[in-house]
């Protein structure tokens, strides 16, 4: 991670993409989001869905574990360069998440996060809050869902 | 499922409760959510979080999945008493997703939901969306996350 003050609204970063297999949405769904269209092929067919697609949740789970992933590289790359790792804090939350078009089984969806706000807050000294726009777009193009997360990051020393 | 004609402001259910044990919160974060605070007791120990605990996604999963069982009992009941099923319809999305407090393993979540906005769109005739305050409050008493939930729910015929 970066600390705080190098990083800037309108960093944008691509975080990968995730297929929604048959099988993976059915194991989410089963767990967290039993609902047919989620589990089964023909009621999914007889649903306002016309198809088996991803619980919601789930295509934001992909996104998470991307983003941890994303995360993970970065900071082995900052460790070989000798540079510090800054340390990214808990998440207060999200907001306006949109859940635009279906995940159908075989999508490939590209996730990208973009820096849209920063802010320090008294609250938290030696720690700023970063707003991004993640947002999630299938194989036709097609932004499928979008959010707006937050997450507190560690403020270079001195830097107050 | 109720049509959305006779849904109300102020609805509240209760969800039922979910206790989140170790295996239950590593699992999920293996796949969908790998921080050291949710999948290593002693990673989580040096963590800003001071134990294992939960990712804020599994938080929310856990409530989908039990107002998914709340609406299958619902419709049996309505079945049984030979009521009309309304249909419910896709959720647009989510708004102001807040975590409040982490949720730790042992910790017992019960879940509600209250109805806080209805409203009908020109958009898709029959139907109307329903905006619900959901939230997860553990055994100590603690508010831990809330959101405000949406979906589509049809209206009783005629009633346009």
């Amino acid at each position: 991670m970066k600390y705080f003050d190098d990083i800037n609204v309108g960093d944008r970063i691509a975080l990968g993409t995730h297929t929604f297999t048959a099988e993976d949405i059915k194991a989410f769904a089963r767990q967290y989001d039993p609902q047919p269209f989620h589990m089964d092929e023909t009621a999914a067919a007889q649903s306002h869905f016309g198809a088996l697609c991803a619980s919601g949740w789930h295509t934001i789970a992909a996104w998470m574990n991307l983003r941890v992933q994303y995360g993970k590289r970065e900071d082995a790359e900052r460790a070989a360069r000798g540079e510090v790792i800054a340390r990214l804090g808990p998440s207060p939350g999200f907001r306006e998440l949109k859940w635009i078009k279906p995940v159908y089984v075989g999508d490939t969806i590209s996730y990208a996060s973009e820096v849209v706000e920063k802010r320090v807050t008294r609250s938290r000294p030696g720690w700023g809050i970063i707003f991004a726009k993640n947002t999630g777009t299938n194989q036709k193009g097609e932004l499928v869902m979008s959010f707006i997360g937050s997450g507190f990051v560690e403020r270079r020393p001195g830097a107050a």
